[in-house]
């Protein structure tokens, strides 16, 4: 692998822990099962008498089953990681990773949901598997396949969030904001290029330029470039009718309507944020921008380009997506927080404002230097402040159920 | 309730318990997650290299995720205990019961799926969630949408048995096997009734008549007359082509073609089984049966017959659903037992061999009384004796991926 130094002995330690334990969850009963009595409270004939209770109600579900605390992760393998369309059996280890995070961080219990299934029945086949769930994190999912995926399902009264898009944009969002009081720029001055137009790319961009975000509390970055395999993506580029996200990006964005790569868009820009492929980032790109700038290269494995390239370029802050580097960008931060705030309310869905309730939660959490503009992802306080704040905002924007 | 002493305190206590605990399952990582190595051998960027391999292989899911020892309880909640058509949220705390006996018995990681979905297209949404699975167990689910869902479930490449059908068959012939060893018969002299053509019905029919079993290893019972709401199953019974599988039993049971009630099947016979519902099965019936009849009255909570009546009325044998009667016939002597022995040999599919195995390792778990005509449920040592059966018979009949 081109960017990973060191990564032949993880690999060989991955597949050590994974085949070791036979994959990383275990599900236990959290109640004693010795005695006869046991056995008639937990099972028949006791447990009719709950079946009965929920058949009355539906909502008692929460009261008396797992439903309350337990979160589906859900994927079809379409985008996992930097490795693409693996497939749902080669994704299993990422979800059960997932998982892992869920309870260690969030005491949430959550199981991974891996899909085979045509893009067409994906949302119905989501939708059926709902009742035992409390809320569906959706996974690696390609795009544009995740937005309509996530659109359809936020009628379900569970809440649904495609991690890959807002979990990355609430800590990226979390990130800037902090590199910008290391580097004393202000947010809404900041000329920001995004490379990969993607799930993360778009929720990204969507968040840095509120489009659609129905609140008052988000604030705008001053001019933002989006570029795809193509460059960079401007109203008038052919063949954009054809992805309607695409569209909405050369609309909302680019307001000089520059047509060029990704070199091009880079020149004097103050952040740029890569969720793409490996080493698409040089250092004289990196040399182009302003003085100090901010380098986000958040592909994974592999990152766009090293940190130390990145810093040799002049880069003032340099985040990756990587543990073994200073300045982490993990969803880690955002995602267990957004589930147990939106379960501790009784939320039925995941606002914007719960969104941004919870970057700033992670932004007001420490003070930020250059080698640390955000929390350590394994401080597990994060998650209680993330949680504190998403419960706030979600009881403010009443999207809670009658309990 | 009709016929259930007590059981005011046991639906309070069993209330109680689901409500202190919101439910009874929780998901658990099986490894550390404190050091920043740890989370590069769990998570990125050492997850990746595992999902690599798997890419290459799917069969290596069994070795480096929780797939080899993890069990789906798929329900639609279509027939729940004895309380019939309740949905799929009011099904999930017998489903999550269902797990922990998985759990405590076998050692296997089982998940309630519990499906709100329209009949056509459940099969292909149980297909659909397949990949982190090593086995699907079928459960709740009413008949005949149960029948052909497991039959249209047997190409997957991972085991798939619906246990109200084969579970309950499979303790049932154990039982029945003992009951003659207590009161002196024959196994293939045996004249039977069963009351219910649903799920466990038809299973308990097949297996008592070998119907559709591919092996050498069955044994038949002299007759069988199957009952239902309108009575005795017969050739030539009006609306019998509506049901295939009504009709299958007419052609393969009740060879006088008996055309009566319950009550009059029940005259003169050896054994009567009920999975049906309270209360239908009076002390009159059990009277007019042969000397020493042997009644299993399986109807959960409340049985057919209650064991006290049924002993008055002559019964030699009675055996219940209930933990708090003797004699209880319960799936938790086989059902955990014969998905361990199909994991463990990697079994694609339970073959008819494998059922019938796991009957003869629970007959011959331990010599039986009248009123112990099974081993305790709460035996481990049975899931132990019934997975090592039900292995040995994966192997013999070649059903075993390669590995």
């Amino acid at each position: 692998m081109l960017f990973t130094p060191g990564s032949e002995d993880i690999y060989k330690d991955a597949l050590a822990l994974h085949a070791n334990h036979h994959g990383k969850l275990e599900i236990r009963s959290k109640i004693p099962l010795v005695t006869k009595h046991d056995l008639s409270s937990a099972y028949t004939p006791g447990v009719a008498e709950v079946c009965r209770q929920i058949a009355k109600d539906k909502n008692l579900a929460y009261a008396y089953t797992m439903k309350a605390n337990t979160v589906a992760i859900v994927t079809d393998g379409s985008a996992v990681l930097g490795l693409g369309n693996i497939g749902a059996h080669a994704a299993i280890p990422v979800m059960e990773g997932k998982a892992i995070f869920f309870k260690e961080f969030a005491g949430i219990d959550a199981f991974p949901i891996c899909f085979e299934t045509s893009k067409e029945d994906f949302a119905d086949q989501v939708r059926s598997i709902a009742p035992v769930f409390g809320g569906i994190n959706l996974e690696d999912i390609a795009a544009p396949k995740c937005f309509e995926l996530e659109d359809s399902l936020q009628d379900i009264g569970i809440p649904v969030m495609h991690d890959d898009q807002h979990g990355t944009a609430v800590v990226v969002l979390a990130a800037l904001l902090n590199a910008c009081k290391v580097t004393g720029r202000r947010f809404e001055d900041l000329n920001v290029v995004i490379c990969g137009a993607g799930a993360a790319g778009y929720a990204i961009t969507r968040l840095l330029k509120c489009i659609g975000y129905d609140t008052n509390v988000c604030t705008r970055v001053n001019e933002l470039i989006v570029c795809d395999t193509r460059g960079t993506i401007f109203r008038g580029r052919e063949g954009l009718y054809a992805n309607k996200y695409k569209f909405i990006i050369a609309m909302e964005t680019n307001r000089p309507a520059l047509d060029g790569t990704i070199a091009d868009a880079m020149i004097g820009a103050d952040v740029v944020i890569g969720v793409s492929a490996p080493g698409i980032i040089t250092e004289e790109m990196v040399h182009s921008m302003k003085k100090d700038p901010i380098v986000f290269a958040l592909a994974n494995p592999d990152p766009e380009i090293t940190p130390e390239s990145a810093k040799r370029a002049g880069a003032a802050v340099v985040g990756t997506g990587r543990s073994d580097f200073p300045n982490q960008i993990n969803n880690v931060l955002a995602f267990p927080g957004i589930f147990r705030g939106a379960l501790d309310a009784h939320a039925t869905r995941i606002t914007d404002e719960m969104k941004i309730a919870a970057a700033h939660a992670i932004v007001d959490y420490q003070r930020p230097t250059a080698d640390n503009i955000l929390p350590n992802i394994l401080d597990k306080g994060v998650t209680i402040a993330v949680a504190k704040a998403v419960a706030e905002a979600a009881k403010m924007c009443g999207c809670s159920r009658d309990i």
